[in-house]
């Protein structure tokens, strides 16, 4: 933990962190998927840290000066943190296996891509490029959307984002692409 | 309301609402929009009519043959509920000017494109036409991400969605797109 990172910093991480677990949540009742609706968990650990670093935050480093700032800022880190309360609740759903399951008839529409996990291995093409250089988007239809690195997540990857051995990719794309995808992490492929 | 709209239409329909509520919430924040955070709180009605329709369908329709059932589907209709409660919280910090503002220095990412609700007037261009034929992402950057039409949403509108007079579009894009659709929804502008 960094100690002169900045509170916005910490409130744009449990921002994203909120956004993507509501993604997975929802995508992981719609298709069923248990490994997806695990991620939601995972990322429950870390909204759970930055939530508590902004209240240990705004309690020593503003209550004294400014009382309201840190309740201020404390109140809008929990509304924060209920959003991730309320997406792993319907993660729930999934991973309990709650019968009868509730969803099971929700239609998935076609505007419902496929969202998926895949785990990078070794030998896989993927490793050591960025995302520029492989054009995943435009050679397979699957977008990025977040790379779980151990305990570290990277939201929004960008061109410059370099894939890793053991990275696990959170991608949205057709079902196709779904396919190559996963052959490529697997070093199955070797050329997208 | 329709007496034989299946259930999954309307978890479907909490679904999207919940998600533009936690998008519109954030940018609120992010850009201190009060127009925006408005907006989150229209979608709040949407979601708690849903939100009974659900409970009155479960209720009447599985409790006697199925007590489970019901129970379920109360229980996930109320998370997803919940996620547009936490979504209205992070609005409210914004529409009630909530003094110190605690995010007025959470610095705008290059990522965070402007988030823009306008309204469309009688003379504008874009009037009875379809999104096909209007190019918007295209032409101005700006991607379409809601439409609200009196109390009715159109979520992730398509190609053959036509915008109509008194229409509230939500899109996003980059700022320069923003002034563009401005003009046009104003009718100040006679090409795209």
């Amino acid at each position: 933990m960094k100690k002169n990172q900045k509170v916005e910093d910490l409130f744009l991480q449990m921002k994203d962190t909120s956004e993507l677990m509501v993604d997975l949540a929802y995508s992981a009742l719609l298709f069923n998927d248990k490994k997806i609706a695990e991620e939601v968990y995972h990322l429950e650990d870390t909204i759970d840290d930055l939530y508590r670093r902004i209240q240990r935050f705004a309690v020593k480093k503003t209550s004294k000066k400014n009382p309201d700032m840190a309740l201020a800022l404390i109140r809008l880190a929990d509304s924060i943190e209920s959003i991730g309360d309320s997406a792993r609740e319907i993660a729930d759903v999934v991973l309990r296996d709650i019968e009868p399951h509730p969803v099971v008839k929700m239609s998935i529409r076609e505007s419902d891509a496929v969202i998926t996990r895949v785990n990078v291995l070794p030998k896989s093409i993927l490793v050591n490029k960025s995302l520029g250089k492989l054009r995943l988007a435009s050679e397979t239809g699957m977008w990025l959307i977040a790379i779980r690195r151990g305990r570290k997540w990277i939201f929004g990857p960008d061109e410059n984002t370099k894939i890793k051995n053991g990275d696990i990719l959170i991608a949205r794309g057709p079902e196709a692409g779904e396919k190559v995808l996963i052959k490529a992490a697997k070093g199955k492929l070797r050329k997208l």
